[in-house]
């Protein structure tokens, strides 16, 4: 399990809030008669969604790699990863490369829709080499918003379907680094009826789909003390890139931070851009003392607090 | 715990599915003073409704029999039982039996609303012979559908309530064979609404009601290395029957089922038939290799996977 | 875990229910490398609110004391805390004093909102004396209803919002008694825009607001076999009062209480009144049977069953 006791401070509400958080994780573990390992893992607050595939996940591996299955990364999170973020509470995680599959592209802890879950992984290591393929829950996942707009008396309806949802990826590691490369792809249906009279039937949607991808490539290095980490991604959609610094004199853990994306194609103007400091003390037996702050898009947050685990 | 891994085939979809799942029991017990046991079960994914008693069960047992309450089995499901099952995920269980109380009719893994939960089952067994008493809640249960057509801009309202809700059953078992049998009883009042306006308050609904029952009887003996079981049910609203034959080779277990449901009375006309063949190979270690197929009023559905007992 | 079995009878409804209950605890510990203890602790039924703080709870504690965080009692109640109350199910807990933040004034078994939760509480003991400081979340709390009159055709919007949130509190304890005070304050916003049409967007509200504080003083008393509780509590919105008797013998514990409360300044005319009779029977091993009845505002409700600690 894990823990948090803390405050955060919000730039734009002015107002602090506190945060405390006490969660459980179940590991379960068996092996078949010829050695094939499974098992699975989930947080007690995910069991309803683990029981229907939607969070934690199963697998099982032997001679023939590992295959997992639920609300597991890409093949491209996978072997790229992301870059170190700071805070006690994650701050939105605004320091992490937005991957078009298993992604928490919101910063809401859980992996975003363009994902169909259960999501299906397949990772083979031999060596220092790992490979990964990745593939989205065959009939794709859909998303539909209705926004009322009480002024105009009319409302929108969108839709948003993603299917056919793959992915591929490869790591390399050294004695003090790691690379990784990946790629993913995925179809995507946008339906809009916008402006439609309340109390009236929706208009037939405008339908645009197409199919996006994005690659990516990312790297760490560790001299003495301090970790750097990079990756750059570029896509349809979206041209990213981000760096991270890990610095470590005894029980103290100090991180920087940059992120930067720039939207392109159909996103051309959704750019955005943070920033974060970060320092972690450790106090042994699983407790942390964390305090972080970031700048995303102009907005600061930071927070302050102890992390325990369990 | 249990958990599973693999894929779904939907004929009328086309689209395949993945489906995977991890979850966790609680088993609680205890003894009192003068040894009575007492406990309770329940997954962790049905915390929140085993807090209040809509799923999970509690038991006190001693000389007297015992007496469990919750998401239990009705009387006469616990005496008659069901045939087997095949596929991974169940196929939405169409092999069942649609027992008036604590039944599963829609299939969702959720005893549907007939029985008026939390409901009470009392057991006492003395030899090879067992008897049955259930309860539902007294308050009886209720539950309220509305449907909006905006073509028409109406729409309908649908109350459905049960109450006095009880069964008996008994069974008795020998060497390789077990023969049980069942009735249950129900008042249903269901009020309809029909066609009113939107904006407008729904009209005084036309309301029926009537008590119904229905009895059941079922059994089952091996022969070898082949386990026949057979049920059939005849009430005010269904007459089913069902068979199913297990055969074991090895690790291997071959199951083929046939279920037939012809709706009576206010349901005349509300038929189904489901057929089905599976297979399992058990790996050992709690893991087994399986595949499932079946037929339900024309509707194909197929899985295969992975399935984990922890 | 705890658990329980049993029936409930309600005088204005008229049917009896049945009750049936399993539930699970979770408690984290650890200490860090300086002595300072840490942990947690959680119902399952709560996992999804214990991850966000707003039920459960996490601390540290030391020399400096002891700081909790989550839905925690407000200093008030730790200090004065609630006389004895009756029956299986707690019948509603109307034996319970209204405390302004951290109490749980509907019955519900959570929190109610005044405190905005994760909710923070300090406490720090020496000898017989105990010290407690609390305080919601700075951002506060803030709470919408909108209630539909489709006889006029409108709606009401009220929106409570609570803010500064704090309370504090001591107590000492004697051998056989402990007496206990406490004060707390909270900002109250009203927002209310009543009768706007449906159909159109709501009025502006009128909005009241004021700060709202309250005082309680209680203590317990142990005459051999009798214990005495009683608490007393003042503040702008209620005056209320209550005492209870526990009385053993044997295995068995008998209890009485009256909690009355008389509603003031803007809560003017909200009073109410209970009392109740219950008895409990200790089976031994964590079981008890349990029988209780309560009058609240000429409401009879009890209950009887079994209950259990495991």
């Amino acid at each position: 399990g894990d823990g948090r006791l803390g405050v955060i401070f919000n730039d734009n509400s002015g107002d602090a809030e506190f945060t405390s958080r006490a969660r459980v994780a179940f590991t379960l573990s068996g092996e078949t008669d010829n050695g094939i390992a499974f098992g699975g893992s989930f947080r007690a607050d995910n069991a309803s969604s683990a029981s229907s595939g939607t969070a934690g996940s199963v697998f099982v591996s032997g001679d023939f790699g590992k295959l997992s299955m639920g609300d597991v990364d890409s093949a491209a999170e996978a072997a790229v990863g992301n870059i170190s973020g700071v805070g006690l509470t994650g701050l939105n995680d605004t320091h992490e490369l937005t991957y078009l599959s298993g992604s928490d592209t919101d910063g809401d802890g859980d992996s975003d829709f363009l994902a169909p879950l259960p999501q299906a992984l397949y990772e083979y290591s031999t060596g220092a080499f790992s490979f990964y393929l990745s593939a989205g829950s065959p009939d794709g996942a859909s998303e539909s918003t209705t926004t009322p707009n009480f002024t105009t008396n009319t409302y929108d309806v969108v839709v948003l379907q993603s299917e056919n949802v793959y992915g591929v990826g490869a790591s390399y590691s050294g004695d003090n680094w790691k690379v990784g490369a990946g790629w993913e792809t995925a179809d995507l249906t946008l339906s809009e009826s916008l402006g439609n009279n309340i109390g009236s039937l929706p208009a037939a949607p405008v339908v645009t789909s197409g199919t996006v991808d994005s690659w990516y490539i990312g790297g760490e290095a560790s001299f003495g003390d301090a970790t750097v980490k990079a990756n750059y991604g570029d896509g349809d959609l979206i041209q990213q890139w981000g760096i991270s610094l890990d610095y470590v004199f005894g029980a103290t853990t100090l991180t920087a931070f940059y992120h930067d994306e720039q939207g392109q194609g159909a996103a051309t103007g959704l750019d955005s851009e943070a920033y974060g400091l970060g320092a972690s003390y450790d106090l042994g037996g699983g407790a942390s003392l964390v305090a972080g702050w970031r700048n995303a898009n102009d907005d600061n947050k930071a927070d302050f607090g102890i992390k325990f685990n369990f």
